[in-house]
Formats: structure tokens, C-alpha cells, sequence
């Protein structure tokens, strides 16, 4: 084995010599980043209907916070989704996102009240003039899920269920999206045992339009079930949704839950931000394209990427068997 | 909660004006919806190779009808499925149809005798002018299977198996596709306990061409598997079928299945064919589409769709607590 | 059935005038076969970090071989299977491929060693020559795992586990990709139930570049478990592989998981080469493109594959009851 | 140069073995091709609002006959253009098509009162019925040019203009598209000097939507120009249309110019038609594909079609000096 | 000529019953657009780096100001751009734009002194986070000129010289991208005689990154020329510029050149603006995209837009001879 | 002026600092490269079909080299091609080529002799297998252009005409590609008044299958002459090669040619070489996808490319009115 050890030292030099310029600017860092993970409010995000509260050092759990109108998705939501998740996007601090519901569920989905304005009020007689009115509109509540994957960082949805009846519509049962858009858009989805899926479209005649027919047959590939769930608004529960692949865990109850998805949070907190943010990148471009145009794209991002100190201090300390939420690594 | 109140009058308001309009047309076509369900017969589907019964209203019911040739696909089954499902397509009344097979199997797939008579006889000396003309043929076997893709209303593909052995060549055991071709283009399958599956192309000797290679590998997300069934050609049976996606049901037996089969059909009938068939419409382009583009693409369906009575016809019977089988969608 | 015994005749007359030309090199051929099969040691397949052996007529078996290395992937790794690859690819002989690790595991991954003085060692000073440098690098590196899916026979991954403690970085944990990258690039895989899956890039820094990040998601179809594995390197163990389609069939051990591939090897090679290769080239075509172009690909492609005298042979085959690999199909 | 007699000697011999098998079906054809030829009046061709007569052997001369309603394209149009050019599709005989306007123009486009009545008269109160209604027309609409596409058969448009002032709408200038959605669905364009093109759509309030905005910027590859037309509907004049590219000649009058594009049609057609509509079918598919998709197409295309007799023909017609026209190739 | 004027009557009773409804908004309209055309400063555009006027109703006029520094593009031009069109997309009462430089020269391109303390300035030690930082400010960049072609109303680019010596650094040569960047996104080009077009990009060290590359080859449709323009930094004169398609006029100076550019825009702002902002969305798609793609969304755009009154409107207009300008079409 | 002056020596400051690294470097390679450019004849570049030198420091000279064959292209060539491209695609001296034929052309195109051989013999009884085998030799062929493509240094073909009696074939006329594959596939096109174009593959009856038809509609931009031109096979003389853009240029002779793509190229290889590789590399990606995408590469590509110290070296030079050919760039 001394071959190994002539090479084991020949590494330890490369990574020495990579590192030395690194070494004071990491532990400036480092000092910064424990002072402002001791306060609990994340600064910089107040809303109307969402609070973000930094969970711990690096992640930031995101709340949708209407409990009393049980987290349907309002004027606010929409406007305060993109601002939220614009500035999580250039917050060099944060690395893992992890978004629920206060109190007894994920969403009741879209306000059908705040919808209805929108949508039901002929803005005039012309035709063409609503169409373009409206096509607006949807573009612009698109974004509101699009900007959950144009942030770099990895978003986990927390979901958990409760009741479905809703006191939006006259305590009538409870119409929307149920949220289904939105955790589509996320990259990692766990839920209670009382969490249920719906998507409850056609039950208001219309076909989805800001992301779940679009999203969700690439998140559970089973192309019968998708078609299943999008024509006939069923509910799916949580072991039918694990069992497809919609989430990768179903934990007893949403105290649970949220704990199991902040430390998920939390272990991918602990990795390089410029592996793991690159690992978004590219499994995004991958899900959109050919794999030959995948592998070029990767190519060139990682032309760079993998010139960065990051790897030599993972791989010093998967050789020095220390664990990697010991190592700092540079804000991105 | 007097807040909620005002809200669900202005929502009710912005009902009542959209729906004024149609109120009169809406009747008058419920009333001869309601005269033409009565008959069981479907009129102007008359075939060789299929019969077409309606099943209740909005719901037809196509079955492959060679019962005694195991519904094998013979040449007048090619012509006929591309005429019915054409038909089936402009029929305004139509909002879900069901395929299945007469007798004891859906289809022993390829009829080999006339398949042999396209495909092994050579046309002539020269290999280009072969090879045209085998590509015309493909290209029209395929289309018998796309029209059901093109066409906008859900179908469903109710699945039973029975014995293997086809009586087609000479007593031997039955090559052919087993319908798989068939089924993958279907929106939902559901198949009976004795039903199976099997790709069994490579055991002609051929890469199967009208739509397998195609669309299994998007209906099932399962590529190791796909890649098993496509060059073994061996027997998938129901529950692994279920397992993996194929289908989204397993009933005890064919006259169950098909009732269940009915059942979804008849419970997508009830809602908005404009939200169904849109529905259709924007999952199919999703599934061979990039999420951006798809966004884009339903953006602009969407903003004449969202238009349409049926959302305030559908808003106000959840809002009042009723089924939307009460509720009259004009034709589409 | 008087109908039938004629059109079999039919048939059978199709047949044999398509047949009769090539009785005579066809026998030629399979003597020739006989003969070369008889050697265990695949002739012009010599390398330092593969082995090649002819498991059976039409098999190969390549054996991933630094066992006391634990199979890790070093530089003449990189370089041996594209020159394996090829060869195969050209081996008229070869109908299937098995790929397997000797020793207690199918491969610990990259060698950070190697990688580290391509990746970690500075070429200069200027950071766009030393991207240069690097992309050249990982095209090549990609290249490795692309010249399985190149190579039209099918390749079938062997994978089992043992250990997973590495010796090759001073004792410490093995770093490395686990094989992820090679064994999606296969066609089908086997594991036995040792073995288990990580994707490990994050941990040392990096994003995922030489194909786990582009077709993992293609492969197992649940994007949230995909994300998980991704951002977390956590271990997937062999159940958890079946049942999210990673593999299609979990042994007891690594003798009995052998032997299950090599037979399924077998059984493919039994087959037409024209319809199996045919199956991989449109397989991997479809993945990549929509149902609609995959369908034009296809009807290019058989308009001239379909004049093989394969589909007669198989077809005689069928009709009288007799196995495929009874039949002598020409080498391609 | 003995080495390249001897080389010479070998391809004639390859030649002739070729060409053994084919001589008996060549001559064949030839006499029957000789006598269809002699009837002016094109068989199975007779419509409302086209004449097709039978330019020369193999060619085919298609008119727009409507020359007292300056050509517009009515519903008969619509309906027979489809009719006409799937029929020229399946004609073995034909290898080359020009199309033409009778009388004084080559067409003033769309006519406007059929347009207005499927167009400008609400089918009911409800917008999205609407929509799906005329999304069912402008797709029939756009396949009225598209078939000009799908022909494999070589389409080139002799364009002459007149006057523009039309007599549909009350003796007012016409609108409409002047035939430009045409025109560019054809392959080759010629143009006498009085014609001149105009993209009239945004004076009667519409995107041009039956394939003017979808081919015009891939016909003439000036994107600032194609935007000036479609945005104006200015004219654009013969030596305009000339200078960039929509035209490849302009001749001095009607006669000369159609003179000019039957023997277009004429030299085109004396070529092997493997050859020629191979080339058309790969043209279409680069116009649409990347290169590196299309050298992808045209391999799975040419590995048939390169082994057809015409190439032997036609090279021994070029090493023996004689002109293509007297070598007969046969149908396809 | 009788069947002429009953079908018109039967038009232009369509026409009346479509036009009913709009009678009333439409001059509501129209009396307050003049009054706002009345005014010369467009209300809500104040910038540092542009200046926006109304140049007559429907049309502003975008100039870039900063004529001292040779209309260099500083940060302020780069967030200002995005703001300006922004509110351009959005404002209703503009239906056409043109863009022109103030002072003797379009734009000397990108200000080097604010790209190098952009660019040139390392932000840390990190090559990984160093490009993360660049990707970062060239998307925003990119995105400088994407707003014009986002933009759905037509902006034409109205180009004039001047000399090339700029100020920027220290009296030397001017540097930067001559504003080519900037006018590929734009719709139409006219310049004046002493313009000319550079691609200086490799002349300082760089591949270009915020649209020459990317769209140039788009606009010229010339590729040896683009390729040259683009290896070598070496002008193109304006003469040059009008044979290869890059601009549509060259006019003898500044002010004939705007005028011509100002009266287009009015030409175009006249006609209905659905029709010619749906051109420019479908000109673009279709630009990026396959015909039949094109033709897919083109029918589901105009199934909407094809319902509005300026259909009725325009064809009107046309039949009674009179001019678009003087017919009202509603705000877009 | 005195900001000007403040922030020039800022810029000033920061060009230093960049420097400062890499000045010991660049003179190393200079002189090394000096050195070098003295000899003629380009080391490790021994062909048969072709002949490499080295033009000048930087420049290589590719000449097709059978000139008593016409620089027909043979075996030799297909495969010395490959070797020859991609010995200079990793030659880091080497920053442009220019490709020409020595003797009286440029090259009568494929050597039909050879070309025979592999085509128009049959390889056995099966039309799959000889299919298989053609795709085979296909794929191959069209390689020996792609490696222009590949190479990251830009290729100017420098083209002459000459007679086109060709002698491979007993003395008749020439028949093959003309070498319109061959420079399609470069990146910028010079040709002598003697050039002409020919596409002559539908005359030997078969479509352009190594790039012809697949290049050069992306090439030209007027898709009615490119038609033309593959369905006809007539020439094109220089002149109307000027006027469709095929070429950029056209010079009196082949010597002052040769001079001017030489020089081309000497001017090409002054500027930084990660500027123009990066430049051609962006080019074509831009060719084959959309703006969007070709936007997010180029953002991927330069976020570390644009770390390069050439960006400082050619704005210094700039800034102090230095000539670009005075720069050192390092070798890529």
C-alpha cells in the first residue's frame, strides 16, 4: 500500500496548495454567518401572507400564513411569492429553503374569491381584448411558482393536510388548487399522514394553467395516473402519493414532519452551496432537455465549477473522516 | 367572517351576469342531449372490425369486435379505428370514451396474416422503392393509433386478458402486439385481474413502429423496465402492470373492470367538457414539451378558455353544494 | 377455420420465398459461430482494467477488474471502455451485453486520486485556459459512459455491493460516484441484494457531470427521490432501487444475480440482432425526442429493417412452434 | 492511368451486376409511362376550383381555375387543394408539379366573404365554444398549404400578378393574402414581372395565421424585411421579391415565365425520383431540425434508399455521357 | 355580378351586427388618445439614460441620451432599459416604437469602464463564486435587450453614425458592441448613409454574450458573413448592411432616416393593433421554432383573436374604401 | 473630462492587476512560438490525400492534395480528414485554418470509384444488414466534415474552380459533391471568379447525405435557391455565390485569394483566442437552437471565460492605440 500513501500525500499537497488562499477569508465567514444565525426572524422579509423565519444557520423555512383562511392563495400570495423567492435567490447566506402552512394545512389552494375577480369580470366587449387581459394575468401568476425554480437553492415542501372544508365560498366545499401547483414547482416534497392531493380544476371548468399539468407528469411519471387525477379532481392520500413518487416520505403527523424536512434542510445545508446549486441547475436543464444537450450543458458549467476551493475542502474531510458541517465554505 | 359574506355576493353577482346569456341555449341543449342518450346504439358507427354502443350519455363505448379472430388488428381494423375515432372527434355530444375488447380477450394485437401480406411480399426488384412503400404503410399504421390521441375527449382503455393461445396461425401461439401499441395511447388504463401484457415485436423480428417504443417508455417512467419488456417480449401480468404504472387499476374480473371503466368515464362526463378536453389537450403537449414552452402554450389556451360559462356554471354548483351531474354544459 | 389453414398457407408460401436465398450463408455463418464460441477469453479484448470474456455464443461479459482496487474508475478505465465499447459496437458476433464488477463490489466510483490531478491541479494562471483544459477533460470522461448507450447491443448492468469502505485515500470513506454514472447509461440492471446506490458529488464539491444528474431522472421517473439522492448523497439500498425502478430485479447474492443477467443475456441474444438493435437505437431515440418525432424516426428506420429476412425466420419459428434460438440469424 | 481504367472496369462491372436484375421492370414501365403521357387532361383529377393537366410525361401542371373571381381561394379550395395534392402524393407517374393561376393573376388570396361567414359569425354566446370552433377551421385552413409540404414531389410556384383591384368585396381593393401563405408552402418560386406579393393580413385585423408568419422567415432569411411586410402589408414588387430570395428567377411575362417553370419541372423530373424526393423530404426535415438531428435523419434515410438501381443507372448515364432523360427510372 | 352583391350585403350584415356593441367605447377611446397625443413628453418615462416622447399618437420615440458620452450603455441604461420597456409592454395607448440616439451617433456600445469594474474586478478568491457572480450580471444584461423583443408592440431601430472615436478612455478608440446587441432585438432597422455596424467583442477579449451571437444569425440569414463580422471586429458599412439584409432603408442622413422610421411606425400604429402585436408574438415564436410547431400555436392564439371587432372593423374599412387611419381601434 | 481621466487610471489599475500573473508566462510562449513559426511544413501533420503547413505563426494551410485527381475525395481523405482535424483541434498554437485544393480546383467532390465500391456493392442477401452496414459507412463520412465543425479555431475555405472534366471516370464528366459538404461545414467562404457550386448528388441518383442538405439551407438563407440548386444540380458561379451569401468574397484568381484568406486568417489569429473559439463555439450552439437557449449557454460559457486575462491584455492594448498582432496571448 505505499503506493497509495506516495499518492495519498500527493494529494494532500494539491489540496494544501489549493486551499492556502482560502483559509483566512473562510473563517471571516464563518464568524458572520453564527452571529446571524442566532436570530430566529429572517430580516428583510415581512409580508402580508407569508413569514420566514431562518429555521437555522443557512435555511430559511418559508410559511404560508393566512391559517384562518386556510392558506388560500390571495393577491398578496402571488406578489409576495416572486419578492420572497427573488430574495432568497441572491441571499448569499441561504442554502436550503423548507416552505409549509401555518396552522391546520398546506393551501386551500387558489382564492376562488380573488380568482373571480380577476377572471369572471369582462373587462369589455372585445374578445381579444379579454384574451390578452388575461393571458397577462396567468403569465404573471406562472411566475409565482417559476420563481421557486429559478431559485438556485433547494426548496423542500412541507405539506400536511387537515380538514378540506373551506369557509372562503360561503362555508361551501373548499374549490382551488389545493396547492398541488406550487409543491410541483418545489424540488423535494415530504407530508403528513393526513395530508391529501388534489387537482381540483376541472371541478371549476377550467384546465390548469399555472404549472401542474405542466409539472406534475414529469414529477411522478405514471402518465395513467396523472391523466386520472387531472380529469377527475379525485383526492390521492399520502401512501398512495408515496407510492407514486409525488412525495419521498409520509411522517406521522406534521410536528414530524416539518422536523424531517429541516433536517433535510439542514444535512443538504451542510454541503458545498456550489455543488449542491449546481446540482439544481443542471437537474432542472436535464428534466428539459435531450441527454446529449444535458451533457454539453453540464460540461460547460462545470468548466468553471469545479475550480473552486469547495472541492478540495470536501475532499480533505472525506479524508480526514470529519464530518462536512465542520467545514466553511465561502457565502454564494 | 361578515367579510366572507360580502365577498361570496360579489362573487355570486359576477356569477349571475356571466351565466344571463346562456341560460336559454343550455336548456335547449339538455333537453336533446337528454332524447339522444336514450338510444343504445351509437348512429353513424357502423364498422367492420368495431362497434360503438353509447354507454349513457356523453359516453360512448368502442369494442374491437372480432371476437372469434381474438380482436386481432386486421386491415379493416386499421381504416375503421382512424374513421372512428375522426368521428368521435367532431362529436359534440361525445365527452369520454371507453375501448375495450368483445369476447374473452381486448386484442391478441396484429393480425400476422395481414401483416405478412404488407410486409413480407416483396413489392418489386429495387430496395428504395420497397422501402417507400413500407414507410407509407408504417406511416399509416401509426395513425391508427394517434387518432386517439387527437382526439380531445378522454379515453380509457378497459383491459381484460384471457387465454394466450390465438388461433390465427394455424393453432400456434399468438405473436402479434397485444394491443400494448393500442393502450399506450389511450389517457387511462384499467385492466382485469387476467389481463397481461407483452411487447412482442422482437420476437417477429422486428423494432416495434406503430407507437410502443414510442409512448411506453412516457407512460410508464420506468426505463429499465421498459427496456426488459421491449427486448425479451415477455408476459408483464396485471400486477406488475399496476406496480409499475401501466395501469392505474386492477379489477377482479372484465365485467367489473368495465364497470369501473364506465364509471370514470361517465364521472369526467360530468364536468366541463372545456376544462376536460382542454385538459387533454395541454397534458399531451406537456409530456413532449420543455415546462417553459408548455407554460407558454397553455398561457395562450387558456386565455380564450377561461372565457367560458362553464367556470361560472361550475363555481356556482360548488358554491351551492351540488353535483356537477346537475349541472348542463352546453356542447362542445 | 378453412379461411385460415389457407391464408397460413399464404403465409407460409410468403415465407419460404423469402427465405430461399438465404438458406446457404446462413449455415455458414452458424458454423463459423459454433467454432469461435467455444473460447472462454473474448479474443482482441485485452486491457489492464477491464476483462473480457464470451460468456455464451453472442454474449460477452465485461468485467470492471482492479478488485483490489475495488473497481475503481482510473485512467486507463477512462480510456479502455471507449476502446471496449467500440469494439463491441463493431463485433458482429455480440447480440448482448453483461457488465459486472469482480471482486466484493461492482466499483467504489471515480479515483479521487486520478481525479484529483486532472481536476485539482492548477494548469495556470489564467482561469479561461484552465475551463478550457477542463471541459476537454469531462467530454472525455462523459465519453466513457455514452459508448454503452452508442454501442447498439444491449447492455445489462450486474451490480453488486459488499462493503463500502475504500482503500484507495488512506483508508478513509470512499469518495466517488458509486458506478451511479455507469450503470444508467446501461440498458437493464440487476443488483444483488448488497449492493446499495449513492450519488456522491456533492460530497466532494461538485455537481454531477458525466451523466448520473442527466439520466438518473430519465431512468426512475419520481423526481422528488431523484432530488433527494442528488442533494443528499444518501445510500439507496437495493429494495428501495426496485421499487423506485432504478433496477428491474433484486437477487439473493452476487453468483445468483449472475447468473439471472447472463441469462436474460441469453435470452436476448436468442433473438432477431436486426429487431433487438433495431429496439435500442429507437429506445434510446424516443427518450430523447416527442412521440411525434420518434414516430417519423421509426418509420424511416424499418422501412428498410422490415425487409429483413429475420421477420420471415422468426415467423416460421412461431408458426411451428419452435424456439427462437433454434434459428440461425445472420450476424449483424 | 492504367489504374483508373482498371478502377473503371470494376464499377462497370458493380454497375452492371446492379442493374441485372431491373432491366425487364425498367422497360416495362417506360411504355406505359410513354402512352399515359400522350393524354393532355390529367385522369382522376377534376375539380370546382382547380384544373390539373398533365404538363409532360411526369409532370404535373396544377391551376388555380377561378379567373373570374381573380382566384381567391374559396371553401372548394380548401377542400380540394388537400384532395388534389394527397392524390399527386400517391401518383407514382408524377415527379415534378408546378401551380399556376388561370387568367390574369395567380390568385388574390383568401376570399373574404367566405372567410366573414365562418370567421365573422358567432356559433353561440359562449367564447370558448367559439374558439374551439375556429381553432377547428384554421387547422383545416393550415392544411390546405401543409399538403404542398407533405407531397414528396418536387412543387414549384409560377407566379404572375395583374391588377390588384379585386371584384369580391363591392368592386373595393382586395384583401386577403394574395397568395403568400401559398407560396411559400411550395419549393421553388418563379415570378413574371408583373407580379408583386403582399402579406395582407394586418389590414383586415388578423395575424396571418395559415402559415405566412410560420414560413416566410425561414424562406427568405431577412428577418427585418419578412417584419416590414408583415407588419405594413406593403407590396412588394418582382425585382424586390427577387433580390431577396422569396423568387429564384423573374421572367418577362406569364408565358415565358411559365415556360420557364414547366421545363424546370421538366429537367427536375428526368432525374432518378428516389433521388430527387429523398432530397426534398431532408430538405423539409433541415429546415425544421438541427444539424446535428438531421445528418441523424438523413443516415437512417439514405441506408435504403442508397441501395436503389436508379444510382447504378444514373452513374452509367453520366460515364457513358448520355443525358439523364433517356435513362428510365421506375416508378415511385 | 349579382351572387357579388348579395354575398357582400350578407357581409356587411355581419360586419354591423359584430361592430353593435363597440360603437360606444370605441370613441370614448378615441377622444381621450388625442387628447393625450397632444402632449410632447410621454408621462411616467424619466430617466437618466433615455428619453421618451410621444411622437405623434400610438407611437413613441425611445432615444438613447446621453449624447456626450456617445450614448454609451452605462448601468443606468441597463436598469433603465428594463423599466422603460416594462412600462412600454404595459401601456395601452402605445402601439409602435422607435428607438434612435441622441446627439451624432446611435450608441458606441457597452461603456468599458463600467463593464471592467464589473468584470475585471475579482470579487474573492473563488473562481466558482466568481462566475456565479458573472452568470449573474450577464443574465441581467441579456436581459437589457430581451425586454425589447418581450415588448409585443413593433420597435423599429432608426440608426445613424457619426464618428467612431469615442471619449470613453482616455480619447482612444472606441471599444464595445456599436450597439449591434442592442438592434438585433428590435423588429426593423433603418439607417442612415453614415452608419456602420461593428461586432467589436473579440477585439477586447470576449465571445459576445448579450445577444450578437445569439440573434445575428436570425437577422441576416448570411452565415460566412456573420461568422467574418464576428472573427474579425471589421465594419460594415451601411450599403453593406442593406445588401445583407441587416436594415431595410438606408436613408441619405439622420433626420430623413427618423422621419422615414417615425412615418412607418405610424403606418403600422394605425392598423389594429391584436392583429400587428400578434404578428410580432408569432413572428418570434415562429422564429425559434419548427413550421408545424408554429402552426400549432398560431391556431391557438388567433382561436381567440380572431373574435375581436377590429376584424369587422378593418374589413370595413377596406370594403368602403377607406384608409385604417381613420377607423378607431380599441386600447391593447 | 477629469472624471474620465479618475476613472481611466482606475481602469487602468485594474488591467494591472490582472496582469501581473501572467506577464513571465506570455513571453515563454512567444518565444517558443516564434520559434516554431519559422518552419514551414506543419510537424505530426503526414498525410496522403493532404497536405498541412504552417502559414505563419498561428495560421495552419490545409490543402487537399490528389491535384491529378481533381482533389477528388477518396478513402484516404474520409479518414485523414478526422485524423487531421482533430490533431489540429488540440493543437494549442493553432488559433485559424484555411482549407484549399491544390492544382487546378478545389476539389471535384467524392471520388465516385471509391465511392462505388463501399455503395454499390452488395454485402449480402439481406437488406438489413447492407442497410445496417451503409448507415454505418454514413455516419463515418459525415464525420470527416463534422471535425470542421468540432474544431474550435475557425476554418476559411478558400475556393477555385477550374474546369470540371473530371478523369476518375474513363474521361467523362466529373459527378460528386463539388466540395459543397465540405464547405458548407466551414465556418467563412472565399472563392476565385473561376469557382462554381454544384450539388450534384441528385444526378448520381441519390440525396445529399454528408451535410449538403443539411448545411446549406442554415448557410444561404433563400431556401427557394437552395432547393433550386439540390433538385437540379446545375452550377452556381461565383457571382450569384457572392449575391446568396455562400461566399463573403469574391477575388480575381486563386493566388489573390489564397492571399486574402490567409490574411483573413492572420487577422483572425491576432485576437485572443478564447475570444474566437468561444465566438465559433456560441455561433454554431446559435445556429441549431433558439435565442433563449443560446442566451442561457453563452451566460454558462463566459461566466468563466470572461476571467481571462486576455479581456485586460486587449483592452490595454486598445486603450493605448496598440495593434492587436503586438499582443501576447497565451496559447489555448
Amino acid at each position: 500500500m505505499a503506493a497509495g500513501i506516495v499518492a495519498s500525500r500527493r494529494l494532500r499537497d494539491l489540496l494544501s496548495r489549493r486551499l492556502t488562499a482560502s483559509n483566512y477569508s473562510g473563517v471571516g465567514i464563518s464568524l458572520r454567518l453564527t452571529g446571524s444565525s442566532a436570530q430566529e426572524e429572517a430580516p428583510d422579509h415581512s409580508y402580508e401572507s407569508l413569514r420566514v423565519t431562518s429555521a437555522q444557520k443557512h435555511v430559511l423555512h418559508v410559511q404560508i400564513n393566512r391559517p384562518n383562511k386556510r392558506n388560500a392563495m390571495n393577491k398578496a400570495f402571488w406578489r409576495e411569492m416572486v419578492e420572497c423567492f427573488n430574495k432568497i435567490s441572491r441571499d448569499a447566506d441561504c442554502r436550503a429553503v423548507v416552505i409549509s402552512g401555518a396552522g391546520k394545512m398546506f393551501s386551500a389552494g387558489i382564492d376562488l374569491m380573488h380568482l373571480a375577480s380577476d377572471i369572471l369580470q369582462p373587462k369589455g366587449d372585445d374578445v381579444a381584448r379579454n384574451s390578452w387581459y388575461l393571458r397577462d394575468i396567468l403569465t404573471r401568476y406562472q411566475e409565482t411558482f417559476s420563481v421557486i425554480e429559478k431559485c438556485p437553492k433547494p426548496v423542500i415542501a412541507a405539506i400536511h393536510g387537515g380538514e378540506s372544508v373551506a369557509v372562503l365560498l360561503l362555508g361551501s366545499t373548499c374549490p382551488g388548487g389545493r396547492g398541488v401547483n406550487l409543491i410541483t414547482a418545489c424540488d423535494i416534497r415530504y407530508c403528513a399522514q393526513d395530508a391529501f392531493f388534489q387537482v381540483k380544476e376541472v371541478d371549476v371548468g377550467l384546465a390548469a394553467d399555472v404549472g401542474t399539468l405542466q409539472r406534475l407528469p414529469k414529477v411522478i411519471g405514471n402518465q395513467s395516473l396523472v391523466n386520472e387525477l387531472a380529469f377527475t379532481a379525485r383526492k390521492m392520500m399520502a401512501d398512495e402519493a408515496l407510492g407514486c413518487g409525488l412525495v419521498s416520505r409520509v411522517l406521522p403527523d406534521k410536528e414530524v414532519m416539518l422536523d424531517a424536512a429541516l433536517a433535510l434542510a439542514a444535512e443538504i445545508s451542510s454541503k458545498s452551496p456550489v455543488a449542491v446549486q449546481g446540482t439544481k441547475v443542471n437537474l432542472l436543464y436535464s428534466r428539459d432537455h435531450s441527454v446529449a444537450e444535458s451533457l454539453n450543458y453540464v460540461a460547460s458549467w462545470n468548466m468553471s465549477m469545479l475550480q473552486t476551493q469547495d472541492i478540495a475542502k470536501s475532499v480533505q474531510a472525506v479524508t480526514e473522516n470529519k464530518e462536512l458541517k465542520s467545514v466553511t465554505f465561502s457565502k454564494l
